[in-house]
């Protein structure tokens, strides 16, 4: 193993440059020469790569975003597609790949692997939603967020009865939804792993009320509805003056919280070892204060989700 | 002048709180009594008062909000209304009234000292909307919110050509996209004092792109227009793939910042001296750092906007 | 199990309220009545008791400090402070508590259980100093606060070759020097778990000035040594321009994390259900995504620490 | 006027990067080379110049510090040195320049302009000490960053009496000190201007105990002493047990808040402007919402601090 390369693909999630700057560092200090893939896997066919050197890495731990760029890239699904990468991976010399991305950008690592070419695959999406670790990177820095502006829209006291709708970001996951709205005391969170019905929410509503709650907050995840369309819903139940409140990208930057440039920084360190070990198809992970490693493959067909179900569980009873 | 009351009328703003702090402190420190009004004028009509000691205000500098509760009661603009709220006064033995909101306060206030209750009133709004002031309270502290949400906006830079509308509060003043729009870089900004045509924004956005801006932030005052809206005009310029972020109530909550919280000071200490010197329909306000006085009746008559012109003219020079 | 207490006891930390407002709620959901002791173990003893309701825990999920007061109290390592300490449990009809703190509040907790009153105990503190949990209450606020205030330090980029110490708290252990110096690429990182060389740190503060750094930061853990008494070593090496910076109290404080509030919440909903199964003498924790249970007095036994040292190594080797 | 350049000198202030900015894109704009001079007065006479371009001050709008470096160099008070400046600024081609800084780097500006080279002087420093404008670029951020740091430790209330002494800069000034003793709620502000006695200040924290106050806290200037100084003296008073932070740097990095942005943005056009009109040994400045222009050497003559003395006098009557 003498030249390694990284790139970042989908969404891009605060603590990507942590996890760079890592596989930067470790390399370099192992005696390897690092290279960056612009645009994930469409910078990668398009042969997009540059050597990194520490000082590309400089402050950049502390920066949102990723430094590499990210897109998506559907056409690598294709055989085609993946061939090609290959032929620029070793167009420039590279013996090893880092990928730092969501399912998508695991199953292209897997397929990378199978082709022959080791792959390692980093969770990097604020949605929490790739198996085989407790968290991904981004998303602790991404409910930060989220509650730094519920907390801002529970400041605004106001007489009127006002029920405030906040969509957050998460795809099919609930998990943003669920955390933010356990850490804002939100009166209502509406996810997908969960069924509801209007009714439902309507009378978690008025259980608080009845209890002189001046305003309501429900959280709700994307990936059930949109906040507009879920207010007009709720209209529906004319006695509520709904407020939606859409935080959009806002959720998907800033600068990443101590968890997620530690949780980088481990991934990255711990990936770059994967390669030098001569493994492939592996995804780094934590469980608890443990590094673990998953074969890519077994990883996306598992399930995870079962603490998140005992946290909305938590919430009923807390929050009702 | 024995008993002097405060309230807080309109949509509510970080800042608030410092200015029935500084009533409450500074009319205490004179030896008089304080009362606070809920509600606003509903309160006063309703007669929700109560006896504001310095432990009422302990710890609430630093809170968003408002400690009295605000509430727009249009119904206070008719004579019945203003009757009614001046004999509750009397009932409490008031001497005097501070109010702390926009110009449907500000009216009000005006109304009653017509009507011979000396009353005062401090700007409060984060719209910025007020004459005879340089700045209203919660203004600043709304600018910093909306930009740290814009500077995270910024973080998430992608390889796709991506176009983002950030609608933004301010009613029909431009103020606050204005001053977030020049503190972001925005590459353009819409507000109801400027004419424009969509034809000059997409020529502002694609300037950027021909200098090679992977993604233009367009900065729009709610007065304009909702930024679905704007997104679905921008649209038929289909090149362009455009995010909506509507911040919503998150922009009037907050902790103050240090300028709101020592605006709030000042205004609270000096609508108190002016009580004390038996002045009425005045409003208190800053020019520069100096406290100025104005009749509350030649203010609401003049316009300002002249220094927000300006800006509009700078930031058209340095965002190009 | 018809009425529980809950207190906080020792160095208060952000998340105790999020621990608190479970307790009271998941208690009164399950028909039980709740309790808050003022002042820990020394409010036990004084009697000061008072009955929760769902409105005494409303809004406080966001704030920093504990709303039930905290006191270190010595007085209650020994048998008579204990005893009194029941008496007064007795006597406001409590039959299960909950004690929120460090080492010092869990042994109270263990001595009560012992004497025969079911205690609890939930790891509150920001120095992740208690094992039996990967995380106490209080840690990731923390970090996060030290970070911030690092990140500030390393913006103010000057031409003087300059380095500054930040001397962060942790007592006896090194978990938020470690976490906040890999966090903010810190040069040098001095906790009281690896011994340490002044000739080791100006080597690591020489290679960066060899590599072209303007500015060092070296993250210094309490249980070391002071900043100013390692500034003052530091200075015998003239060629250095120290800056100290003790962040001191700022640390305890802020607004919880998201994972301190979610966490608080887990903690306490399952302390109460301890209690409602008949247990006593245990500490709850989380290992990953799962709770865990743990005898009081085996997990004070234990030694935590051993990922604390991997991520110390790791760090060697990515800010070489 | 074909050629101008800008330069940071003195200590490094949240804004100067949104001035910079604003002089590149202005002097752009009208058709003008920019250059930028690294290292302030000293790199001007070592020659250490680049070309600006629009690039370089991409995306630097929100950065704290400066992308010019500062450094504070007392030889250029001498006139051999100013000499050799404008020995290497004609070498560049440099027609007018632009200095962005405190006192020191006025009267650099206008010895130059006095030796025929036109200067501009920006008032940038965090310390609010530069007559001939209402605020300095970076004293907003500098306040916001103080109060977040005290509101943190605001909340960390606990059973025992004590006292924190929160050392904050403004070399000879109180500005800070006073701003943030007032938004924050202090019960005692030092500064320079105001003499005190140890036992005022002890005689303020007793008034606020004997209102039930938990703890207090006095904000201190570095100008009179430092907090450790402070706390030594108070503890002569031995039933204090006072806590001292010193936040240090960290008060002059931070990402500018959205005033020191806009008045970056307005010094920055401005300067520009009076390069153009043929000006040099003016200052920019703001009064109110007005930009304000006058000669340096008055200017520095000129005392300020009368708003701060009246700003005194108000915390004197609501803090009691």
């Amino acid at each position: 193993m003498k030249r390694i390369a990284v790139l970042t693909s989908g969404g891009d999630a605060p603590g990507m440059n942590a996890a760079i700057r890592a596989v930067v560092r470790k390399g370099i200090y192992d005696g390897l020469e690092v290279y960056g893939i612009n645009y994930g896997y469409a910078g990668m066919v398009a042969g997009d790569f540059r050597r990194l050197t520490i000082d590309d890495v400089g402050d950049t731990i502390s920066r949102g975003g990723t430094i590499l760029y990210s897109a998506r890239y559907p056409e690598f699904a294709k055989l085609e597609g993946q061939l090609k990468g290959i032929e620029q991976l070793k167009k420039f010399g590279i013996d090893g790949l880092i990928v730092i991305g969501g399912d998508g950008s695991y199953r292209g690592g897997a397929a990378l692997t199978k082709l022959g070419f080791p792959t390692i695959g980093i969770p990097g999406t604020i949605d929490n939603d790739i198996p085989g670790t407790d968290y991904t990177l981004g998303f602790d820095t991404a409910i930060n967020t989220v509650l730094e502006s519920v907390d801002k829209i529970r400041d605004t006291a106001t007489s009127h009865i006002r029920t405030f709708v906040v969509e957050v970001m998460g795809r099919n996951a609930g998990d943003i939804a669920l955390w933010t709205g356990i850490g804002s005391g939100a009166e209502s969170i509406v996810i997908p792993e969960k069924e509801f019905t209007m009714e439902e929410v309507v009378a978690e509503i008025q259980e608080g009320r009845a209890r002189g709650k001046k305003h309501t907050i429900i959280m709700l995840a994307e990936g059930v509805m949109s906040g507009v369309e879920f207010a007009e819903k709720l209209s529906k139940f004319e006695e509520f003056h709904t407020r939606v409140t859409v935080l959009g990208h806002v959720q998907r930057g800033g600068s990443p919280s101590a968890k997620d440039r530690v949780l980088g920084s481990i991934f990255g360190y711990n990936a770059v070892k994967m390669l030098e070990e001569g493994k492939g198809g592996i995804c780094v992970g934590v469980k608890g204060d443990e590094v673990v490693f998953n074969d890519i493959i077994d990883t996306l067909e598992n399930q995870k989700h079962l603490p998140l179900l005992s946290l909305y569980q938590i919430n009923k009873e807390i929050s009702f």
